[in-house]
């Protein structure tokens, strides 16, 4: 992996229940205490519970926007990357990442992972609205990083 | 509709078997027959197919292609739109149907689905890789583009 | 050019004074009396004048849209492409053609013509805000058209 | 500001001669050592010029790049991010920063410069390839940087 960290984007709903964002914060934490940046798509539900995870471990976070304004990031967010190209900014969000993490989510989830696996990029996922024989299933928010890792050949801990 | 002509965006695998290839060539027959025009990703399989049936009954075909060369395209694409972006084009490919017909696929075509649902345009498809209540099922090539027309409140014939 | 049909992207203001739109509706008709398909963004000023005129000489109209739908086009649009893709769709817009035909314009018009010369797409325009020596001057919107098709290698009539 | 660093996109040439690597590296630093958070288009020339000098000066940063691997980020780059979607990433780069700095350049830089323009977010330039009455233009590295943070509004130091 060089110098360079981990960067694992973390994809679900923009409105999630307690629950699920309460996976989807384990998960931001989890990255950011591997020492990896968590990028996402910037905005509510389990992207800004993410964020909040991985922020509040000192972790650095990246949210590639679809609106025009930085200011439409969720608070968790450190860098934000307004695109202003609507739904074409999963494409880069998905590819900004060594690998995916999917946290629940629905027809957006479900583009953002079949996309991921088009493009070769491994996924890992808790609940998947779409998944195949390619898509590694995890049972809680610390084992999906873990083995997001371990697909990316980073040393386990 | 108005006096543009209706846009059915058709998506499929870049690759596929004889018995798909018919199936998405009577697709771009019909969409042709009733006067719609063809978008596809302007690649084979069953871009290629359904673009050179609606070729073949006259109609009007677009091919939204992801390199930055026209002459990337299938034989059966009048208007080619190379966009250079990759996977991105998908995004556009989509968006630019007023109703977007699957004939089977993989995960490029589930992804491309999903984000159609996602962007609330309507859904027809023929054994999709992913599907949801909101995407209506079709056992024939004409059934298809018959529902795709009903649902954009197109006069049936 | 083989069968397809040469497409010559016409970019320019969304807005623009009488003087500035009669040259645009000018080249649209000369686009399609060589039997060329106008490619545009869709909007008003120089987009709308010349798919216009392209229009009414029973010309292929193309708009690349940058919102999500399709009744923003100009009535002068008989294909709209709408990406969602905001000032990105400039990109899909410029690259769409064999050519590029600049009328007047501003800000916009001088991001797309450097970017149609960074792509090697060649440039003709009329009084353009961006210059080098690659691009092609054009004093009338009859010489540019003419200028434009040369460039491509069609005959010239 | 609030809590979030200010993001400069730094665009230039892909390549270079050494003087005006100089000038960019000189940027990148003065971006840094102001707690900028310094974007570019991740390649050669200018871009990794300007990110060595950041990342020297511990800065962070982000190379939005044109391909689909983070690979072909300069060694200066940080956070990769690969978005495979050739010159539309220019659109994310230049959109991505809270103001744009140019260093020189051509056709691409003209194009990026125009784009920031349309887009209503502050360039700063030194030698630039297109400019009009909203370009600030600067003499010095530490002087475009400390234009670009008075612009948005940044305490001088």
């Amino acid at each position: 992996m060089g110098i360079r960290p981990v960067r694992i984007t973390v994809v679900g709903a923009g409105r999630c229940d307690k629950a699920t964002a309460s996976i989807a914060e384990r998960v931001g934490a989890e990255i950011a205490r591997r020492g990896g940046v968590l990028i996402c798509g910037g905005l509510g539900g389990v992207m800004e519970a993410s964020a909040r995870g991985a922020m509040a471990q000192g972790g650095l976070t990246v949210g590639i926007l679809p609106g025009t304004s930085a200011s439409d990031s969720n608070p968790g967010i450190i860098i934000p990357i307004p695109t202003g190209m609507g739904e074409a900014r999963n494409v880069v969000n998905v590819r900004a990442g060594d690998a995916v993490i999917g946290v629940g989510g629905g027809d957006g989830t479900a583009s953002e992972i079949a996309l991921a696996l088009k493009m070769g990029i491994p996924v890992v996922a808790i609940s998947p609205p779409y998944s195949t024989e390619d898509v590694v299933l995890a049972e809680s928010p610390e084992e999906a990083v873990a083995r997001a890792f371990e697909l990316l050949g980073a040393p386990t801990r």
